[in-house]
């Protein structure tokens, strides 16, 4: 190829503890590896004054904003996001790889918060436009796996209370709702196993990236 | 009237310096003389959560945020101001008397800012659904007047400069915007020649509360 392309964009979703922010640094150094330009960013935040919001966000949990707001809050943060970070990386050809997008928000203000399906599609035609992710890594893991390594990276080793046992159905229920996101957009979702270790994962990672998006470049 | 029924909703709005906040005390306090249960507030703020998306918008002058992400945030401040403070209030009968509220979203992100109009009703469709103001008294003086009298305020008196030059411009077509919002929507709005004294100003407002909300009610 010979005319500048647009960069790609890739984003990895998923709950807590699923190896996001773990994967999308070993996707960005591969990638950097063979050479592809890559920013590593992440939701909420990846721009000075989405950074802002995120604290926003995720300050003040006795004054909990209702999920409508939030859902606002993180779109006003991924408009910047995208204005800032990401389209001017697509734009000199960089591929963007993206900790959380708006599959998040789907999941999280969406199916689990009650916003409607519909509110979300409108303010993602508002926000993010063209900008649709090419390619979406939907880590997929059960629920107490995922809670586990996050408690561990958190250094504790409690037995599991009731409060944990009320938050790992909630997990259990993201973790659907991730899965039918991906069912319901497979042009743009591969779901990667992420119960393996880290390089079994980062593999996975790997070959849905070249089958998706890199099959048939000369390189 | 015997059945309990929902307060009035008020908003005023205008360019700076026009009075909205000297007139919403006075007709605050003309309500509540009246026996009239009265919560006045303001945006962006009137709520904890939505005053602290206040202050991420009002900071940072350096690293604006462009005019879409900033309407986002005024719907998601707005959102939670309606959830916390607006709606309970009209529920239990109160009159809410608002300084600022949509229609400074559509003047300065939308007629100024560029945001389109289509995406600003999206918006509203969204966070204010229902609950849109019975009365908006659209505060209209020449724009000279309100910046003379905003920067009295500020207790400066230095000659007008080349970037206040710039901002006249700017604010005189506000004006325009302001008077074009009250044109297409003659039901909900009410143009009030905010150039007189706080006292005549006043007995304008409440000329067109009185015409608007309370003719033909037994108080
Ligand atoms: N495949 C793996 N096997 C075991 N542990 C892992 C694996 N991948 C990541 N970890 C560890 O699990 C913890 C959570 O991983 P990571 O922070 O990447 O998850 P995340 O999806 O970004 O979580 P969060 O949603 O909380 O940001 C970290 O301590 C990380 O080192
Ligand atoms: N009718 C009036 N005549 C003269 N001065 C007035 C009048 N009404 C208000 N003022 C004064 O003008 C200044 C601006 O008024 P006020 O703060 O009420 O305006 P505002 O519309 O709320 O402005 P902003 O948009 O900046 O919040 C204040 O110092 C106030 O005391
Ligand atoms: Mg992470
Ligand atoms: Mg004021």
């Amino acid at each position: 190829m010979t005319q500048a392309r647009r960069g790609r964009f890739v984003t990895l979703e998923g709950g807590e503890g699923a190896g996001k922010s773990t994967q999308i640094r070993r996707l960005a150094a591969r990638l950097a590896e063979r050479g592809v330009a890559v920013v590593a960013t992440r939701e909420p935040g990846g721009s000075p004054r989405a950074e802002e919001i995120r604290a926003v966000i995720l300050s003040g949990s006795a004054r909990r904003l209702g999920p409508l707001a939030e859902a606002l809050l993180f779109a006003a943060a991924r408009a910047d996001h995208l204005d800032v970070t990401i389209r001017p990386a697509l734009a000199r050809g960089a591929w963007v790889v993206c900790d959380r997008f708006f599959d998040s928000t789907r999941a999280y203000q969406g199916a689990r918060g009650g916003v409607d399906a519909s509110v979300l599609a409108a303010l993602d035609r508002i926000v993010v436009g063209e900008t649709r992710p090419d390619l979406t890594l939907v880590l997929d893991l059960p629920a107490e796996l995922g809670l586990a390594r996050a408690h561990a990276r958190r250094g504790a080793a409690e037995p599991v209370d009731r409060f944990e046992a009320e938050d790992l159905a909630f997990h259990e229920a993201l973790r659907r709702d991730f899965l039918a996101i991906a069912a319901a957009e497979p042009a743009r979702c591969v779901v990667v196993d992420a119960s393996g270790g880290e390089d079994e994962v980062a593999e996975a990672v790997w070959r849905a990236v070249e089958s998706r998006l890199l099959a048939g470049e000369t390189a």
